[in-house]
């Protein structure tokens, strides 16, 4: 294996889906949306994506079985537009992985006619907010009209996304599919349900899925907690970004 | 070379070969395991692959000839399935590497017609056990059923197998070859024929070789004496292993 | 996509263009000058230059418009040789890509029917001079004749230039297009509007473009109260720059 | 340029070269010893090797002349076999570039006829020596026998040699040239033209050619003031070498 690889598992034919991708990322949040949004809407798997830029290791589940690091792509049908949810382990380890990744992703977009992109990730901003803000970045001028009435913010300009919820609508857009990143305002550096949340009725806004909370609520419940233990406690050592001065982009 | 080959240096026809290796990894104990193995069996070479992944650097051995650094195949011809031993010096030095190697090998099992993977390793648990036990992970259920009656323990869910031990059963399974991992107890930065001895006794249940262990027994009671010299001295550095968060895979 | 890939986002027809780089680099003296260049002589977009080895993220532009990060080319008709200016956010992350990027740019500039490059950057001196100095390194000895009655001074064999400035004149020699590589006397660390308006000044005489420096000229101003202010404060730290012992390089 | 080259700047044909090649490396032994032999022999460059693997920089020459990294080859026709010198700037950045670049060198060295590989390099024992040693390794046992009349010493096995002195050995082999690695013991973190020169002792016993060392004894003078100035001092940083405990390996 010498490049990224999807594989189907099951053959499914689908309406000009909406891909809807959260990856791990900043405070967990687009991987913890969109396993909700699976978990929620019951949607069923249909392919996965496998690479060799994924750490070089297997993952030893419950049962004993190992399987291999990779990204799963779900699938939800309904009247409309078809949902394709995108959500996984890890994305690559190195930077020419993110492009390989997100290509091979439209490819696979595009295979299944799909209409429009939803990225779902986290902002870092270094503190915790009992009620974070969505913000986001569009392809397109309407879009961003159409999701600032769902309450999204597009206020942050000058702002970098890095990985995949970024390069999928760099990407998308050069490939004529037009989409829009979701970022619920996170510390980063803790697993954030509660900004999964925000981020989550915001989609559901713009999709008109209906979703029930009671799990989500219940891990912000302790991750409050936890946070509340730690008030006063040295601050815990931030995550590992690659640092670049890329300031003077704009 | 751009990529890794596999060199054959002997012309054999095997009877649907089971594949055990055991490259350096966790207190070596899957190398050691192995290298006792072509030993006590009497295995003999017939094939060996070469990597731009390896270090770039030759090894001068005994006898002042230099040498290639590489991973070796041993083959034991014996009723029923015959068996081949895959050693080596060293395992790739980057995460696509990994994928690389066991793919190759992979290809070469199928070409030999193997029938099953066996690979060893330790679970590095930081601390030295006198009578280590051996972890598992397997491709299948019935599997897993054989070896817990072999004395294997499956009970780590969640645990990851790094390098080859594990990619071998990952992308084995995808081409339709089962496997088992077998791992053996270990502190991690020693080398540990002990555990290496603890993995053989369930490999020679798995495939009815029998193994003398006087020369393990030696060497794991070297080990022990410098281990109680060192009671009392400060905790020597940890191997360096990547340091990823991937706490959240399940 | 696994290589980097000039797009083209307008047809052009160009009179034996000088091509007039300036990528970001030590006190981002090439990017300033070259963004000011393009500024002042309103040069259109006709290009840009993308790849799997800039860093894997989005720009989310003033108006909340995700962007990818890239590198532009825009051109310039006049009389005589038209000009085509390359600016852009980032140069490569592997040292690969430099050559790589180097590599696409020439193709491009051949297609276009090329006839001389000029690249522009800083030479990083680690202290902040009032009038800074223009150092040369040219292809060709009459270049050098001809470079040095425009004040450029050739008198710093020994040194090394880094990245695109250096790179298109190595391999656009190669290829049979001379060029010149004009460096402004910089610290380094500091964005340095002075030291890119000292290589302007140069880039006037060569190609006879004239220059307004009001802008420049203010930004040098507000650089400089910043050193005053500084003056007495501990040396911040440097800029990383990849170190390496090449002193026996002639 | 997304692999290396070497590009011939004169046609020559040659007798069964023999291919004597000295890249930096410790205490920078080989280099300085071909580079000695060229100029001694009056040796011509006719080819040279180019890769994307090098640093990404130009060196400005004393004539103000942008030159890229490269390897050179250089020729020396004679009674008997033909030489081929192999010196340069620098090896290649990447593990796999090593590979890359002495895969190119043997090519390269088949097309010419080559008949026989002789690498010059140090061996890094960290302490100086004013009469160094010649330590080698040999693909072959008779060239052991033959070397050792020649006073290098075969003793060290367990070594490994690192780079291009190394590979091209190893490589060579598969591709049925033999060859010897001539070591001289060395400091390895000084330049160190007194062990060129008891490697180039060796060379000339090996080769028939005849050598005068006014210039590199008056070089090792200089150095041995350098370090009798340095006793007494605290000892300088060591050169950074990647660091794997690869001490299993025999």
């Amino acid at each position: 294996m010498r490049e990224a690889r999807i594989i189907k598992t099951a053959r499914v034919k689908l309406n000009k889906p909406i891909l809807i991708a959260g990856l791990p990322g900043q405070g967990l949040v687009g991987k913890v949306a969109v396993d909700h949004l699976i978990k929620e809407t019951k949607a069923k798997k249909f392919a996965e994506l496998l690479s060799p830029h994924f750490p070089p290791i297997v993952v030893v589940q419950k049962d004993g079985i190992a399987r291999m690091i990779k990204n799963e792509f779900y699938f939800l049908k309904r009247k409309g537009n078809d949902i394709v949810f995108m959500t996984g382990d890890h994305q690559g380890l190195t930077v020419e992985s993110f492009y390989e990744h997100a290509g091979k992703t439209l490819d696979f977009a595009k295979e299944m006619g799909a209409s429009f992109l939803l990225t779902l990730g986290g902002l870092p901003l270094r503190k915790i907010s009992k009620a974070p803000k969505v913000y986001g970045a569009a392809t397109d001028a309407k879009l961003i009209r159409k999701y600032s009435d769902y309450g999204v913010s597009f206020s942050r300009p000058g702002d970098q996304i890095v990985g995949a919820a970024g390069l999928l609508l760099g990407l998308g857009k050069l490939e004529g599919i037009d989409g829009v990143c979701l970022m619920g305002e996170t510390h980063g550096t803790y697993i954030d349900p509660n900004s999964a949340k925000a981020v989550l009725k915001a989609v559901e806004k713009a999709t008109g899925l209906k979703l029930n909370y009671k799990e989500l609520d219940a891990r912000s419940k302790k991750m409050q907690k936890m946070f509340e233990k730690m008030k006063g406690l040295q601050q815990p050592p931030q995550m590992e970004m690659p640092k670049q001065d890329l300031s003077y982009i704009r």
